[in-house]
């Protein structure tokens, strides 16, 4: 690599100021820009095209489910979001308020959806009549709003994308199955497609979502050791059929409510991404998510036959990655360092010589690894790396999040660790929400969940010392 | 066909009410329900499925020609909005605004987007410097908000989803061509994937968008002969970029200022589909963006093979075609009314002597024929009956709309025609607005365009009989 040959600005080093790194890299890699509306980002090509991507694969999986895609009104009449108290009181706090349509004030306020429980319930109450209409498996793809104190593009911002599913059964049982069905989807994705290591495990009581029966989660650890919420699935038990009157007949004519379930990913993946692969040369991007996987950096590219070679090898390798040609007139070097930037998994280096040799140069973008390699089996050469490193960021990402994993089973010690070992504590807990509150106080860390996968660290609640019911992975957060 | 065998209910005639046809499809189609926000609507699975066939379509069509979508805030600050004089005046009366966040007052007043040119032209001053940033061309799918007094599903609500485009570009001639490249794009997935015949031409200056210097439409007539706008295709000029200072240096080193379009369509198209191609037994879907495009309904299904045969039967047609077995216990009967209520293109019968003879029945959507075809061919039929019908379905359209064409050469008929035959009426035109504004006052008619394809009817206005200068259709429109 060409050390001191920087043609884009340098971004701060992430050991130096980790916030700042991010910072620097949504905007180097042009992932995102920052609006004359407080608070809401605007997403900029590169960025759009890698959650098209994110989408594309979820869709795909929730249509193959038998999920289907529906679109509700973006705004809420302040009525029907009161319709269930405790959901209201986690959102109105934050929502954001339509008074006017043009110049008439409205009889009722609005608020923009938050997020779309309450007109899915009204829908459904409508629409479901008996137990042949059940379940419907609905989900949406839109934007919502909460009003925000301080944002951070991706993370936590006032607009965000997502999708958010709304389903409705017969059955407790099955409520709580497509609870943890879309879980298991959720988690496939961040380790198969993004490539990021997750924790399954569902959310105490005082972290779960408002008006939820259990709410369970997918936590990551970044690289500076703070976690991130993935996503999140929640079983409503029929909270909310009491409140809307969502009920079907039975088999035997009698009147019972559905179990409802909601469950969402949002934009902050992206930032989950850049969190987890991204290094002090910027973005670095799974080679499945990646807008274009491949690209094709001529050399000397003024001698003659040298585009000619790179375009026709340009549509080669687009018969097996997505790959572009930049034939623009700034220097090798300057490419180099902008397609770093923007994580690029591979790069393909052409010059006279490469020609001549009917060979190219091939770069990961991860490892900086050096490849030539024949033009007679490039093709198959790029399929097979970007397959590997598309294994190995996983790889190294849960390599990374072992090593700052760490088992406390006294107070003095989960203490020690929070305030010098950024990352997850697993220690045993009661289940008592003061013990909780406690923690947070002395070592200012919140419980990110209660593990699918338990273990019995000790027999007492790290805390209070009674006795333990729970391993809980606990950690700051983003 | 099973007349007198009514298993739905029946939906009011098209020519007994036309607009209680309309309603009656969009509810009992399952294509949109009512929600407790006026004015706005709940897509519900299968209207949504046939926008997003729509959207796959016309986003391909829009990457293959170098258009990258982007994400903007749905909120637009008061000063930005006020930005470009026209624009504002265009907009203002018809805005949602927010104005509390959470519990606090805000300090200015956001709208939600009722068109996002604002945004885009602020964020284009921004990152545009040089020629060598130019063109941009960004698109974006999401909602928009205009505060409707009168709405009906599809055609005009207060949110609806939709693609709006916004490129800049070096040269006034480079943003003509964009343009017009768009509106012709529009016009081919019109008539290829929708089957809806358009005219294609240009608005008066009456009837053109807030800011634009031209503005370009595509105009289709409904079986009831009223015209539809079906989108639209803005140049600018350097209006906007004059008033939000989206400058760029030339090779020379000069600034110049950018030269902008914009152009978007709608849920609308949904509203034409149904206008354009239903009759009174419901929804008749075009093949290409028909949700299901066959729907095999077997007879007897109780006896021995004949579900397994479906099914197998099923797996095969999927090869070819968006195929669903129906294996519920409703009636056959039931079954051919509710998938003709939906416009599912194509029913394949199949009951145990169609089992012993290796056939099936396959029947036509738009046009009832029944057709025996050997299981040996049945997938090669079906491919053929569905390209068939997707061009026979663009030809009757287009009969029909030809049909209600009329032209005028003096204004006495051009008022009986208004008054009696519902249409588009071709007259010449002055260029005056007045005499724009006299012919809907005596004929209930607007200038719908003024089509690329002119013609020479008559050297006078129909209006004022001074020199006409343009061929112009009229028509009342939706």
């Amino acid at each position: 690599m060409s050390k001191g040959k920087k043609f884009v600005e340098a971004i701060t080093s992430m050991d130096e100021d980790f916030a700042q790194w991010y910072t620097d890299i949504v905007k180097k890699a042009e992932l995102v820009d920052y609006s004359s509306v407080k608070g809401c980002m605007i997403i900029r090509p590169y960025g759009y095209a890698i959650w098209e991507n994110i989408q594309k694969n979820l869709d795909e999986k929730l249509k193959a489910t038998g999920h289907e895609n529906v679109y509700m009104p973006m705004f809420i009449p302040e009525s029907l979001l009161q319709k269930e108290k405790d959901h209201v009181e986690g959102f109105a706090p934050e929502v954001a308020w339509v008074t006017h349509g043009g110049s008439e004030p409205l009889a009722e306020r609005l608020c923009v959806r938050p997020t779309s429980e309450t007109l899915f319930c009204e829908h459904y109450a409508k629409i479901v009549q008996s137990y042949n209409d059940l379940p419907k498996l609905y989900n949406q793809w839109c934007s919502v709003v909460r009003w925000e104190k301080t944002t951070r593009p991706f993370l936590r911002t006032t607009e965000f994308l997502w999708q958010e599913g709304h389903t409705i059964h017969a059955t407790p049982e099955e409520a709580e199955k497509e609870t943890v069905d879309i879980l298991n989807l959720y988690a496939d994705l961040c380790e198969r497609v993004l490539a990021i290591p997750v924790v399954k495990g569902r959310k105490t009581d005082k972290e779960k979502f408002a008006g939820a029966v259990a709410t369970y989660t997918i936590e990551s650890l970044m690289h500076d050791g703070k976690a991130l919420q993935n996503g999140t699935s929640h079983n409503f038990g029929d909270n909310f059929a009491k409140a809307f009157g969502i009920q079907y007949s039975d088999k035997t004519g009698k009147q019972q409510y559905v179990h409802e379930t909601s469950w969402g990913v949002t934009t902050r993946l992206i930032g989950a991404i850049i969190m987890v692969h991204g290094d002090n040369s910027g973005l670095v991007l799974p080679p499945k998510i990646a807008p274009t996987q491949v690209i094709i950096v001529p050399i000397a590219q003024h001698k003659e036959g040298v585009l000619d070679k790179a375009s026709e090898l340009k549509d080669r390798i687009s018969k097996v990655a997505r790959v572009k040609l930049d034939a623009s007139d700034k220097m090798p070097g300057w490419k180099f360092n902008e397609y770093e930037m923007k994580g690029v998994p591979l790069r393909v280096e052409m010059g006279p010589k490469d020609i001549e040799n009917n060979q190219a140069v091939l770069v990961r973008r991860d490892t900086r690894e050096k490849l030539i390699v024949s033009l007679e089996e490039i093709e198959n050469k790029i399929t097979e790396i970007l397959d590997l490193m598309q294994v190995e960021l996983l790889e190294k990402a849960r390599n990374s999040a072992e090593e700052k994993t760490y088992s406390a089973t006294d107070l003095d010690k989960f203490i020690e660790i929070a305030n010098t070992k950024p990352g997850f504590i697993k220690a045993m807990w009661c289940g008592d929400r003061a013990c909780e509150d406690k923690l947070k106080e002395v070592a200012g860390v919140t419980s990110r969940c209660m593990p699918f996968a338990q273990e019995n660290l000790s027999d007492k609640c790290i805390c209070c010392g009674k006795e333990a019911s729970k391993l809980v992975y606990w950690g700051k957060a983003y």
